[in-house]
C-alpha cells in the first residue's frame, strides 16, 4: 500500500512474502505526522491493532476483526481456533458494536463448513464485508452529494462551505467515510468545496485525521478550534454541517463525538442545515430517547490534560497542558436531539430525523406503533 | 511577592534594593508550570512585560502601564520623559482600551505639576488605579455572590456548579477577577462551589490560568474540553455559567473569548442561567449591535496548530498538533446576543442584558432614546 492509494484503509498485501494473505493497515496512531503501513501476519497482531487504536472507527474495527479471523484460519482452521480467535478479538474494544457483529458473522459462516474450506471462506467473507462497507459509504456519498449540488447551484461558483466535527472520514471506514463521502464525491466531479475542520478536542481527530485525509485528497480545508464554529455560522461562512454518528435512536436522536450538540445548536440558531451521515447499522431501533437511553463513555483524564505533537526537531512528544494538580473530566460523546437535526443521510437516502422519517426509509426495521 | 499572597497581580517590592519603587508582577507566560515573579526597574521592562504578555487582561495591562510611567519618573521627571514613556507604553498593545485610558490619566495628572512632585504623584496615582480596580472587582463579586447564595439555598449543601470560559480571573485584573469574583467570595464564606473550567482553545487560558488560580485558592474545579459543556448542561450538572466580557454593547450584546456564544446557546437550551461579569468600563455605549459593530480580531494560525506543554522530563516545549500542510483559522472572540444573556453582573449591581436594563443601572451613561 502506498500513500497515493491510501483510501482503502485495510487490504491484503499484493507483493512480498505475505502476498495474498497478510493484511495491511495504515497505522493511525502515527498520523498525521508519519504515514506508516503495518503488516499483520498473526491474529494476535490484528487484535493488537484494534486495541492500540492503530485502526479505529466502528466499520474499520469490524473488518479488521474479520481479517483477524482469516489470519487465525491461515495457521489453524480447527473449531477451537475459531473460538479462541473470536474471544481474543472480541475482547479488544468491548463497546464497539460492529466488532461483535463482524465476528458473529465470521463464526456463523466458518463453524458449519469443513476445515479445509475455512481458510478460503474466511478471506472471502472478510473481503466481502470490506466491499459492503465501501459500497454503503459510497451510497451515503451519492445521497449527500445532492445537498452540496443544491447549495452549489445557488452560489455561482463560490465553494460550498461545509463544517464537520471529529473524523467520520475514510479513515474510520474502509473507503469514502460517512460525513466525508459527499465531500469526496463533490471533489471528484469538480464541485468547489471547502471544509471547516473542528479540531475536536480532546483527542483531536479533526485536526489530526480529518485534516490529514482531506489534505491527501487535495480538498481545500481549514482547521479551527472547536470554539470557532458558532462565530463562523453567525457570519454566514458555513453552508451546511455534516457529521457522523456513533449511535442513532429510532426517533432520530444522534449520539456522536462530544461537542456535536453545540454545533447543532449554533446551526439551528443561524438557519444552517445540520446533517448526520450514517450507515443504518448505527441505528438502534430499540431506543428512542437518546439523552435518557444512551450511556456516555467517560474516558481518561489524560486525554484532556496531555497532548501529542511534533517538536521542532521532528520528534513526536507528549506534553502536559494544564496544572499538575487540576483534575479533568472527559465525556467522550454527547447526544444531539432530533429536533436539531435537519436530516439523516443514509445508504438508502436522506431521512427526516424522526420516528416517522426513519420508518419511511427503513419500513422493515421500524417498530409498529 | 510569594505564591501564598499572589492574588495581587502587581505591586511594589517590599524589601531588597527595589523596596518601595520597583514593580513586581507574576510572569504569566510561565504559568501554570512555573510561578515566577518578575521585577521591573525600568519603564522599558514594563513595556516589555505588556507586549510579551507577561501581564495580560485589560485592567492589569492598564495598571502595569501606569506603573511603567512611575518607573520612568523614577529616572527622569521631565516633560519629554513623560511623552516618551507615554508613546512607548501605548505602542505595546495597540488594541487594549484600558492601556490608553490609564496612560491618558497619568499624563493629565503629571504634566501640569512641578518636576519634583511628579515621581511621588505617579506612584500614588498608579497605586490608586490598582486599588480602584480591586474595589470594582470586589463589588462585582458581592453582587454575583447573591446568585450563588440563591442556588446554594435550594441545593441542601451540594456544591453550586459553575461553568466558566477563558480567564476572567484574578490574573486578568489586580485582584478578585470578574467572573471569578463571586466564586472567591462564595469560597471565603464557606459556600460549597465547584467550577467546570473550559480549557478555552486555542490559547488554553482556562486550563492554564483559570485552573491554576482556582487551584491556588483551593476552589474545587475540573478542567473540561470546550466541547463538553453542552453535555454537562443537558445532564443537570451546571447550575449557572459566569463568563467575562471584552466589550459589551449598550443593548447588552457581549463580545468575549471565542466559544462563549456556544455555551450561551447550550445554557438557553437547558434553562441554565448565563451571566456575564464585567466592570462598566467594558461597556461601549456608542454601539448596540454586537454582531454588526464589533470587529473580531483574527489571530495567528500557530495558536491553533501548536501547543505548549510540559514534557515528561520537566521542560516546557512547543509541539505542532496538526498536519504541516493544513491551514488554520483563529478568530479570537465571538459575540453572544443579549437574548442569550440572563444578566450582566456589574460593580453597581446586576443589570438585564438590554438597553433598558443597562440604562436603569447606568442612567448617566445611557443615550437618551
Amino acid at each position: 500500500m502506498t500513500k497515493a492509494d491510501w483510501r482503502r484503509t485495510i487490504r491484503l498485501a499484493e507483493s512480498g512474502e505475505g502476498a495474498g494473505w497478510a493484511v495491511e493497515i495504515i497505522d493511525q496512531t502515527k498520523l498525521p505526522f508519519v504515514f506508516e503501513i503495518a503488516t499483520l501476519t498473526h491474529m494476535d497482531e490484528a487484535a493488537h491493532a484494534i486495541s492500540s487504536m492503530q485502526v479505529r472507527g466502528a466499520p474499520l474495527i469490524g473488518v479488521t476483526a474479520a481479517y483477524g479471523m482469516a489470519l487465525a484460519m491461515n495457521r489453524d482452521s480447527s473449531g477451537a481456533a475459531i473460538e479462541a480467535a473470536y474471544d481474543e478479538l472480541l475482547s479488544t474494544r468491548p463497546t464497539a458494536v460492529n466488532l461483535k457483529w463482524a465476528l458473529d458473522r465470521m463464526k456463523a459462516a466458518l463453524l458449519p463448513i469443513g476445515h479445509n474450506a475455512r481458510r478460503a471462506e474466511a478471506y472471502r467473507l472478510a473481503g466481502e464485508m470490506a466491499e459492503e462497507d465501501a459500497a454503503l459509504c459510497s451510497a451515503i456519498g451519492d445521497h449527500g452529494l445532492t445537498l452540496l449540488q443544491e447549495i452549489a447551484a445557488r452560489k455561482g461558483g463560490a465553494p460550498v462551505q461545509v463544517l464537520t466535527h471529529c473524523n467520520a472520514g475514510a479513515l474510520a471506514t474502509i473507503d469514502w467515510g460517512t460525513a466525508t463521502a459527499p465531500i469526496y464525491k463533490a471533489q471528484a466531479m469538480g464541485l468547489p468545496v471547502h471544509v471547516w475542520v473542528d479540531e475536536t478536542r480532546p483527542r483531536n481527530q479533526g485536526a489530526s485525521l480529518t485534516a490529514w485525509e482531506l489534505g491527501e485528497h487535495a480538498v481545500p480545508h481549514t482547521v479551527i478550534a472547536d470554539n470557532a464554529g458558532g462565530h463562523l455560522m453567525q457570519h454566514g461562512q458555513v453552508d451546511l454541517c455534516i457529521v457522523g454518528s456513533d449511535r442513532t435512536t429510532a426517533a432520530g436522536d444522534v449520539c456522536n463525538k462530544i461537542g456535536t450538540y453545540l454545533k447543532a445548536l449554533a446551526a439551528k440558531d443561524n438557519d444552517v442545515p445540520f446533517y448526520v451521515a450514517l450507515p443504518s447499522s448505527t441505528i438502534d431501533w430499540a431506543i428512542e430517547d437518546g439523552l435518557a437511553d444512551i450511556p456516555i463513555e467517560e474516558r481518561a483524564a489524560e486525554e484532556v490534560s496531555e497532548m501529542s505533537g511534533l517538536t521542532a526537531d521532528g520528534a513526536v512528544t507528549r506534553v502536559r497542558v494544564m496544572p499538575p494538580a487540576s483534575p479533568a473530566a472527559n465525556p467522550a460523546f454527547d447526544v444531539t436531539p432530533a429536533r436539531l437535526v435537519t436530516g439523516l443521510i443514509t445508504e438508502r437516502g436522506i431521512a427526516k430525523a424522526s420516528k416517522a422519517g426513519l420508518a419511511e426509509v427503513f419500513p422493515e426495521k421500524a417498530k409498529r406503533p
